[in-house]
């Protein structure tokens, strides 16, 4: 049926005020404990990263930002803004959220800001004030904190002192902040910790970012929950204490998989972006979130599955985009139970793709963006000119 | 081996600082929505529960009180006080937390103090109020929070507007509070509502504390986590930021089962303990909790399955409080992992039974309960003197 | 865009082949151990309850049957068939599936076919052989088996010895089976037993269905499952097995929620029904399952939430139909994930609304179920002819 | 107080039949995808993983083998046999179950046994064979199968045609084996697959087993399940259809964690042990099976952690041991729940190390083992010798 110009425009007002970041990392070869697949065009470099991000953008143009971890885009620290910056701007995206390594050096075994130890939790907090300061020459402006902290054993560490000393330090962390810079503390209930991790969930992010003060805000991954737990009811109580900072995505059956966002239960990613669209309807303005990509595509071309996510977003977002709000209060407030449900699946089972499609025409790209990026001929080049890769070793076994 | 007098004096210190309280609803007939199977000594009153409280209190020493449920307990409200302290008192009992109940009337179906019609909000906020007002007249410090509100299906109710609601109806109750009066505010993650529940989790409990005030405390009900969650941790953290109110103890392999506390995983039901009697020792004074039993004893027999249940809440907080905590802070600061853990291990295969039975000597109670229980001849005069009871319908489904 | 004639004969033949069973229970008043909230127009009688599955037939046109409750629906056993299927006849569907009742009963207290007293177990086995009777009477062909039997606490209960009496009382029954007549055995993991459930997993069903013969299959419900189990590959290996028997269809978020189909997780819906129809494609024939809801409607009005159960579940079922399978089956022999995963998202993305308005006009009923029942007048007669119901006792807890 | 001589004898007897089995790759360095941390003591080579297990043995006098890891410990093949056992024999061990490694080779990428490209297929039935091969020239009963196999997303596999080339395959590997030789197949639910894993539960195994012959058998690694699945009631059935092979026993809170057996559940163990010596105790001899640890001993260290293993398995075993069967059997029969309950804790909370440090005495081993480990100098001498390692990429990332 055709679109009418009423849904047309608020099709497009949605779809321009969504863009999601991509993780530089995300193009890099990544596996599991049990071994990693390595792929032929798969980058090796940060520039390599920075030029498979801008592929993705200029096909979809909804991708305007590179999401850099400082231990592998940054060797040299604040010296390498300059270089990074550069190479971004050539393929058209700026450098977006800034991720300080603190759980690949050895003298993390025991946790970093949470390590019993002193001199490890001054380490820490010292590589994350660095961080600060490419954030801070970058023009960037979040701070995304996760934090393999934790134990494996009953027992083994002061659950308490823990808590102690990470609120400590992300105090300081919190007061090298100025301008519009935040900080977005992560949480995760396992993994690599196995007993106990010292941020687990929603509700420890929220009280550590509360010590901290005014720029410290929440930052939800989608794949950081227990099973079954209503993400999106987390994500309407942080919007309704103004303590949400913004979401890395992805999808997963059981744990933290870092599956393709929606690729196994996209009616729940749907419903976060409900209750965000809801949110934004009755205030009448949209909250101020950090849509981010935290994914690792270990068998799925990574470029091809980086289009997929970035496409998905789109479309999930614009279902929610276009729920009709008022009629949904009016349901809500009478408890008229199957109208109100109604609201939502009329817009969930809606094909909007023909909307995006438009959108994408308005905008001179193409309206397929994965047989554009196919038609390009960019992967073959990749392959080619990424040549034989050291792979180190790729079994965390061997 | 024999008992050395200082492990004795510490052991029995422990237990005389040791009491745990009974809810007058695990006497009588309950079941699940399949059905209820009915036991021929159940209590049917007010009056028999207490009795019932009062038997397990005479041979554990350690149930001083009884937890009571408005709409079962007081059907005339405040007049009935008076009766019921004195039946307690006739017992050897006193009452303990009050419980309103604003689940059971058909105007809930939509929820209480969450509901989106304004009457029904105010018809909740008033039978709490009218607890508040039982908890004044009969002494009683605590009053817990349970609600039963959420909804079922997506979209099917504002999540941020009853949080508000919520909000507003809990402050309220706060203000109504005086002298050492205390609100507990119970999570639940699902059922009976099996979409969303307006309080889920703990960081949801301490929010809407947190908004209320000083009198307001987080009730952790152990059977209310998802699978996998490290419950002691949130105890940790609510000790540390002084906002744990109390427990509500049971076991569970799944959902909220309500079984006997400890029968599936008592390793742990000790670490819960472990983590309050780490911080007893660190501020040299234990912290102020209510602990209270919340089980449904559908097949076994309801009065020695509270017997079981006060003897393991014994032996486990013994077993806790003989940790050697000097020499675990000693091992944790080192992160010396095999010897702290082992300083847990030690203590919960340490065989304590022994101990309780020269506590309980020197009580002058027995050195077993349930035999003297069983001997005392009280199920066989109950099950005589209460008679054939009315059972209505004993499925959800008839 | 306009529905090619390809694809609407695609589509109306799947529409053909599918259709779903409502259960009688389904329609009556429903609830959790804490209340249930009684709907003035809910059925109380079998008459009432197949009369309201008959105005979902006539509605949708896809449920042609009605499952029955041997306790509930014929108190007088075989005697009641006649009146059943003249009811049934005159409400245009047929009676279903037969659902023996060995729960309610105090007897079953212990178990029923797992009971260790083996005066319960023959009670039990007679009620089945009873209802097997009922299934021959009226000409059904299935005979639904759930089981409540489970122990609530380690060591209450020999899993192996009741493993052994499970197997002789359902071998018993198989030999009672004659003609076209199956059973299908039901497995659960928990609820109303928690700590172990006789027949806990598909596993187990079909170790006792291949004990028994030919005549028993695995009955998947699917909201029996622990969390993150991957259902649709229960159902594939069962398939290729030639041991599946059907469905009892509902959506959770955490237990055994029993929440319209789909409400949930649509997708994984819509993986079940992909894995049919792929089975389906290659062999060129479907196989012969049984399509049946079980849901507790406890909060929405019992009829509607019927037919958009219905509706949901022809929609989904018509989106894997129309997957290309061809395509598929070449892009997984190559290992294309992206693809291959395309082609199921392609199918479960598009809107089949359309082609299911179409269908429906072709047979004559209205475009709209919902809308066409609500100007029917059908609930308001109801709940003015049901008049005043008895409630019973409205909680376990009562 | 003083043990009995009856209870010693029953205790001596049943340590005397339980042994457990060590695997080699525990004693390499190991990590999660996200790093690893280096021991300086842990094994690089073959001899020295033997040797570890070896001092093992001989401190706790229970773990007589070690499992052996094809791809790591036979670079060579049937080759390195000779010099493999020599080594063995040198320590006082001998070979134990054969690991073929089917999931490390980059043409693993889409499966192996379950590839849909029949080269690769080929490949690791190959791969298997030799492993066999391996099996018969050093004596080994068993030959473990663990398979990595699966998918990432929906529809990027065809489950079916993927079970049927598993059966195919298992099918020749049978027919490869002679005498007493077992092929055990393990199951489990995710990772590193996420969507799907092809052989995800006991019952797949049991499928697959049963289609391959009586040699074949179910192999149950306790941290292969989903959250609050009763293993033990799978150990049961399993029993009860003399279809289990044997064991990879560790412990975890959420995944599979490969943390120290019962380091969080001991109770789950001691009920796993408890069906297992409760079948022994009816049928008069114990049944045939493998009891293996699978551990990754990321942070403690790793020979000190797997002295913990073994001797908690060791305590936890001979409490099963010591479980008034008769007792119990009556008790069960006659449904008396708290007393049959009880007769499990009784046991579970008896103290068995008195009785396990006499056993050692008796055996001419240290009392407490982890104290002559320490006391013996080996680890030291390890950290001397072993010197500075390669450790190669520390990180899937990186």
């Amino acid at each position: 049926m055709p679109l009418s110009s009423v849904q047309t425009d608020l099709a497009f007002k949605a779809l321009e005020s969504f863009a999601i970041e991509l993780p530089s990392w995300g193009f890099a070869n990544t596996g599991t404990r049990f071994g990693k697949f390595i792929q032929a065009g798969a980058a090796t470099s940060t520039a390599e990263k920075i030029s498979d991000a801008g592929i993705v953008h200029q096909v979809t143009g909804c991708c305007p930002s590179v999401a850099v971890h400082v231990l592998w885009d940054f060797p040299n620290g604040k010296a390498d803004v300059p270089a990074v910056m550069k190479v971004a701007a050539e393929h058209g995206v700026r450098i977006g959220a800034i991720n300080p390594n603190v759980f690949q050096d050895q003298c993390y075994k025991n946790g970093s800001l949470g390590n019993p130890d002193a001199e490890v939790r001054k380490t820490a907090l010292s590589h994350i004030l660095d961080s600060v300061e490419i954030q801070s020459a970058s023009g960037s402006r979040d701070l995304s904190l996760w934090f393999a902290d934790g134990t494996n054993f009953p027992g083994t560490g002061s659950i308490r002192a823990r808590k102690d000393w990470f609120t400590e330090g992300l105090k300081t962390v919190h007061s090298a902040l100025s301008g519009n810079q935040r900080m977005l503390v992560e949480y995760k209930p396992f993994e690599p910790a196995f007993y106990h991790t010292d941020i687990a969930d929603w509700g420890m992010s929220y009280i550590l970012s509360k010590h901290c003060g005014p720029r410290a805000k929440v930052l939800v991954d989608t794949g950081h929950h227990y099973q079954a737990v209503n993400i999106e009811q987390i994500v309407a109580w942080l919007l309704s204490e103004d303590m949400l900072g913004g979401f890395h995505f992805n999808d997963r059956r059981y744990a933290d998989d870092d599956l393709t966002l929606g690729s196994i239960d996209p009616y729940q990613v749907f419903r976060i972006f409900y209750e965000i669209c809801y949110f934004t309807w009755e205030r009448g303005a949209a909250p101020d979130l950090a849509y981010m990509v935290d994914q690792s595509h270990n068998l799925k071309n990574k470029i091809e599955e980086t289009i997929q996510t970035a496409c998905t977003a789109q479309e999930l977002f614009l279902k929610a985009a276009l729920i009709d709000f008022g009629k949904l209060a009016a349901h809500q407030q009478k408890a008229d139970l199957i109208d109100s449900e109604e609201c939502l699946r009329e817009a969930f089972f809606t094909d909007v793709r023909p909307l995006l499609r438009e959108w994408r025409k308005s905008k001179g790209i193409a309206e397929n963006p994965m047989e554009a990026f196919r038609a390009s001929g960019y992967m073959e080049r990749a392959e080619k000119e990424r040549g034989p890769r050291n792979m180190g070793a790729i079994s965390s076994y061997a």
